[in-house]
């Protein structure tokens, strides 16, 4: 498991923020030598047994296909950018994140209020994804299965019972997301070079209305000395039209780790543009624990830097 | 734990479906000899904490009482037919399940709509179950205790707040549903025999009305080879007037096991029947895991077979 | 892990009560000797990443410094009274706890009805407490940040999602809810004396208005032979003017434990009072299990006597 407790400044004011978390990890071999398993936190629980958090996995020298609350493809290669302060700053409204289009949040769509302050979501449910190392070449594929499952109470990922254990039907529009995508990378020496192609429709959470969105990116990571640097360009298409620049780094001197990024999007619909940065640093404690503390800001208007600074403990 | 992935046929279209477990089992022997414990999964704790999910035993010469989510008496000593599918396939209307009256649902009565995929219930609480076995003789006792004990979010089993940790009131009408069931079996050589009786009152969850509903069922189990084989014969009166027959099997060859069953039931107020089965194998991989597989249909007008396959891990 | 099983009688029936809860606890050391770590309950585990149930922890010469759900400093010096009943009995309307004005839940926060059944509260997030012992003499120190920390579902402890994983924004009136406490401990031989102060400001979630209050409160803890007997008196001001007194006392004999409390807090602004009392016993059967009972009443009019009888585990 994992814990943190420290000081978050959210633009206006300090706060106290501190968290706990068990982790539980299982594996196992088949007689004929496949590896299986999964991992899931205790919150991650309820959701996890439908499959919208944690995942579970077989192995083998095909490659590894994982089930459950997964990456997309284009993320399982290139990974984020250095995550900046100990609780990861991602109320600046940017964060670390590079904006993949598919996967990784569970796949809620068709979100409805229920009420002040309530919500309910229909999900896309367990997302598949497949990777596989062929000497210098990584590859991952990863899709959803595009149909609704079931309403949930958004925060929870939990089916909302009408009665007695009945999942229930919400009067939202049918909509049928489906999300796919692919990515490969070729890695010689220190440096990794690689693209994603991301594909997803009815995605309709935000505007209300269908749409169809894809994005390819490409993207570079090289080792030097102590650095490791990470550069992505990206562009959303078809519905959208927005491109995307993003490039990151992080650098170790002994126990003391510094990193950093800086984001920039233009949507060229809206005629709109955003940058925003985030740079850290943290010092090794040993035993499993470190100081860690960072800043994060951007240039849209009305908004405020954030800081934090605090203790992270790895159990 | 446990965990599973593959994809299932709902009638419509192929949905993927996975989904981990973590279990917690804790045991103890008090200085007298009496043992002690209970188990609980990750998903189930906020419920266990009140009783409405998970159980807690003492045991000893004289039997073994237990507490919380059990099963009714009748449960407890037939046990439910051979589970087809990866996924069990309950949501073809009709499952392996047999039907028995009591308990085995945390006792869910009263539910109430509180907002669109919203519903609000209250709860019997946790129920109590005795079983023990002398000779060939096995026996089974178990009731609710008849109370509400507080309304819950349906699908959550957890107390609804109002204000600060005060669990709310809801202006439900009240309602005592008291449940109770006996049972006893009698095993030679390869064969059991057994009975159980099951009343209930007051369960309107469904109706809106109060009830009074007793339940007879008559189960015979045999091994042949190696092939196992239950039967059960059932009857609800009182308010109710069903008939109700179930057989089900499972073979196992080698690493392989086939299983199944079909069940009959015919409601003679309503003046409907309806047939249900379900046909499944499995293939043991070894080191916890196997691939299974099953088809589930019901000749219900409207409703389409259901089918499952995938891999299932034990931890 | 701890478990529970038996019968609890509310004024007005007996009611089958048992639960099970699964407990983690982890802990490290760095290079420089400090030691953390935190624990946490299965059923918390939602809530605990927030910081609003359960807690981290850092400790050295200096002392220990803990977040998450803390109780204040007051208690953390003086603890509660004997608990009475297998259940504790609280739903007698009084109970074991002593009243302490600050922390030990959270901090809920200006909750607001969101439907029949369901409300919404802010939280004003984990708290920070200090404890130290210098000599015969130890101190304690605890504060909430005092700013809203998003809306939770009041049982929950957990964030609601509007739409995809963004906390809502409740149409709740601004309030900034701060609360500080210290508190300090001299012990001589088998006797503790010990004084705390706290404050609260904009606590309205009863009343919806804001209200400054203050405590001070005087306790003294002593041993005699089998018998340890604790006394507080303490007295609510600022907008508040309540007297409230409290003694409980436990004697261990062998395996035998009895205990009880007495309490009676006076009301000057509204001219109300109220006493109640616990009084209970539990014999240890050894390897973890113990029978426990007790009974509790106050005398508040309309109110009647609750009782328990069980079994604890503990695992």
């Amino acid at each position: 498991g994992d814990g943190r407790m420290g000081v978050v400044y959210n633009g206006d004011d300090w706060n106290f923020s501190s968290r706990i978390r068990v982790s539980f990890t299982a594996s196992g071999t088949t007689d004929g030598g496949l590896e299986f398993g999964g991992s899931v936190r205790a919150d991650q629980a309820i959701a996890a047994t439908r499959g919208t958090s944690a995942s579970v996995y077989i192995s083998g020298a095909f490659g590894k296909l994982s089930m459950g609350d997964v990456v997309g493809a284009p993320e399982a290669l290139f990974g984020d950018f250095y995550e900046v302060g100990y609780t990861d700053l991602s109320s600046a409204g940017g964060s670390n994140d590079i904006g993949y289009l598919t996967a990784d949040n569970g796949g809620n769509v068709d979100c409805t209020s229920v009420g002040p302050g309530i919500s309910a979501c229909a999900n896309s449910g367990p997302n598949l994804l497949y990777t596989g190392t062929f000497g210098a070449f990584s590859v991952a594929a990863s899709m959803s299965d595009g149909k609704l499952n079931g309403a949930t109470i958004g925060g929870l990922g939990v089916p909302v019972a009408v009665g007695n254990s009945t999942v229930a039907t919400l009067t939202t529009e049918t909509s049928v997301t489906q999300e796919y995508a692919i990515a490969g990378a070729y890695t010689f020496g220190n440096y990794t070079v690689g693209m994603g192609y991301e594909y997803s429709n009815g995605r309709n959470q935000l505007s209300g209305t269908d749409m169809d969105v894809d994005m390819i990116s490409l993207a570079g990571v090289g080792q030097f000395g102590n650095t490791s640097v990470k550069a992505v360009i990206a562009h959303r298409g078809q519905d959208a039209d927005v491109d995307w620049y993003g490039i990151g780094a992080s650098s170790v001197f002994g126990a003391t780790t510094v990193g950093g990024y800086i984001q920039y999007a233009e949507d060229n619909n809206a005629n709109t543009d955003v940058t925003w940065y985030g740079l850290g640093a943290e010092y090794d404690l040993g035993g499993g624990a470190s100081i860690k503390g960072g800043i994060a800001d951007s240039d849209v208007s009305g908004s405020d830097a954030v800081a934090d600074l605090g203790v992270k403990f790895s159990f």
